[in-house]
């Protein structure tokens, strides 16, 4: 398989390579062959050609397998009057590939209730997965700029909310058959289109699964009051970015989630929810474990390799059940390690 | 003074009218005399004359020193479909009176540590408001819908910016001195615009503070991990509607939340940040605190009445410490009371 690794900014290259070098070491073991080919994207591509996704890049992620992205962004390049920003070289791959739904699942590793700000007792049997819909909604619509205002134009086409929910519903069908649906239909026009686009798609084709339609709000506000709830979430793409980013607390740090963007090709996205962490980047610091459980979920989605997918998952909790942790997640008197000697437990 | 009581539907009217009780209260202790004029909003109004927001109610309020509002919204008009909605009364009523800065206090009972999904020992020392833009932004701007697609645009203005920030940026300079603004600059063109504007004024009027710029998903985030941190928080109408949401969980339970809407005029709107709570309307166990403090701040902000606006907060923290709860709010063996005895106690 032909892998694309994209590190990025700030600790995107740390976290890349512990992705990249736990793949090596499943595909030596279970005897598997990976190329891995790297390109630029995001701060570092603008810095090398003045483009945050060259054409190399999309021409190398087009004949891969799968995309393994660090992260991009960074003070360096974030004046609010820049045009070329290292965020639209993300956003840019996302819409290029195709990828239209972003899964972000949630674990609680018992061992991290610790570090969590959430009292444990409402962690247990937190289990969910957030799937955020990733090429449509505000990020995507006409944007405006002159001396006096500014706009973004927020839109969905039905088809776009019914292939998203349909990918939550059948992983639903496959989980507990409980499904949220997060959106403001109280006040936004693609809310209610949504709401009415996901209704329809349950009545027609999911009606054997358990619907509930939850406002924005409520959602930001039960997430945290009782996540064990929660088991598929669906949601849009700027209300799945909060909402993931919150949610991640759970699990006691953003460094230990994945997510896989996939859509309608093989070829998936996988990257950690995290973003470049500049304040830490270059210090061997950073939490390994959102980029390498990314990696499980390449394996699984677009490999294919569920067994491989198992292993890499079994043994982040494996090394977390030993006491090792980066310094995100430590709490008073555990050892702390090195990204490296993280990814070399792992 | 004359207060225009908007009590709105599902727990609306038992809420209002626990804030108007409490108003009488103050006004006979103190020789004040307040007038009420009770009108129509949101559902009530839908059903009673098929508007969500009457003109007698506009003028009401127009003539009034200050409006309390219960809640809008509920199921019974909630179809996504339906051209009338309650919510549309709020929104068109913050626009009438103009009140584009929404206070939202958060402080933290100790005794209601408890009550909180966050760890108690994160709760220590957090005193932070929230300013929220109310009447521009997605909320407001151009919405279109038709068989196959709909769009909401998110637009805002200079100045509109401007005035939001310098009310924060006031409000940090007689407090603490640290205002932390939260957009998405990295992807938003408005945020851009929210970013620069905002770095130029307090460049200019502002350099007194200490001031941070924060991405909304790093903010959803950080508010329950380190929320001792935050002391004035200014963001856009959407992202403030999340934020304090989620903000309320440190307090214990959306009930117990306050807020004041405050613009060019003196005629301010006050509402509790809770909803319409369509599932325990008629009950009579709605937590009444979230509408009192909020009517402890309309003493202050459009009264000037700073001593008797104090003497309300003080006995509602006195009802807490004396071990009275609400059902939102009760832990195992505390004393339940309803919506009138807690009222009736603070
Ligand atoms: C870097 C940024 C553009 C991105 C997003 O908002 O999608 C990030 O926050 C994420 O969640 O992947
Ligand atoms: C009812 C709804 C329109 C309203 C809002 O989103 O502003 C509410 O959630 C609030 O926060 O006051």
């Amino acid at each position: 398989a032909l892998i694309t690794v994209l590190p990025g900014d700030g600790i995107g290259p740390e976290v890349a390579a512990a992705g990249q070098q736990v793949l090596t070491a499943i595909a030596e073991k279970y005897g598997h062959k990976f190329s891995y080919s790297e390109q630029l994207i995001g701060g570092a591509a603008i810095d090398a050609i003045g483009n945050p996704l060259p054409p190399d890049t999309v021409a190398s992620c087009r004949e891969s397998n799968a995309v393994l992205l660090g992260a991009v962004g960074g003070p360096k390049w974030s004046d609010p009057n820049a045009t070329v920003r290292p965020e639209q070289g993300l956003l840019a791959i996302r819409a290029e590939l195709g990828v239209f739904a972003n899964l972000r699942p949630v674990q609680i590793l018992p061992q991290l209730a610790g570090a969590s700000p959430i009292k444990s007792e409402r962690l247990r049997n937190v289990d969910m997965i957030v799937v955020r819909e990733l090429t449509g909604g505000i990020y995507f619509g006409a944007k405006t700029r002159d001396a006096t205002s500014a706009s973004d134009l927020c839109v969905y086409e039905r088809h776009e909310i019914e292939r998203i929910v349909r990918v939550a519903a059948n992983l639903a069908r496959n989980r507990s058959g409980k499904l949220c649906s997060v959106d403001k239909a109280n006040v936004l026009e693609t809310s209610r289109l949504w709401r009415d686009v996901t209704s329809k798609l349950i009545a027609t084709e999911f009606s054997d699964l358990n619907v509930e339609h939850m406002l924005v709000d409520a959602a930001a506000m039960h997430l945290i009051n009782r996540p064990s709830d929660f088991d598929v979430v669906v949601t849009e793409n700027m209300f799945g970015d909060i909402l993931t980013d919150e949610a991640s607390m759970l699990a006691g740090s953003l460094g230990m989630l994945p997510s896989a963007s996939i859509g309608e090709s093989e070829c998936g996205l996988y990257e950690p929810i995290h973003g470049s962490a500049p304040d830490i980047a270059g210090q061997g610091i950073a939490n390994p474990c959102g980029t390498i459980a990314s990696a499980a979920l390449l394996l699984r989605y677009s490999l294919h390799l569920n067994e491989e997918a198992d292993a890499v998952e079994a043994a982040i909790r494996q090394v977390i059940a030993d006491g090792k942790r980066t310094a995100d997640i430590a709490v008073d008197g555990d050892q702390v390690l090195s990204t490296q000697a993280m990814t070399q437990a792992i």
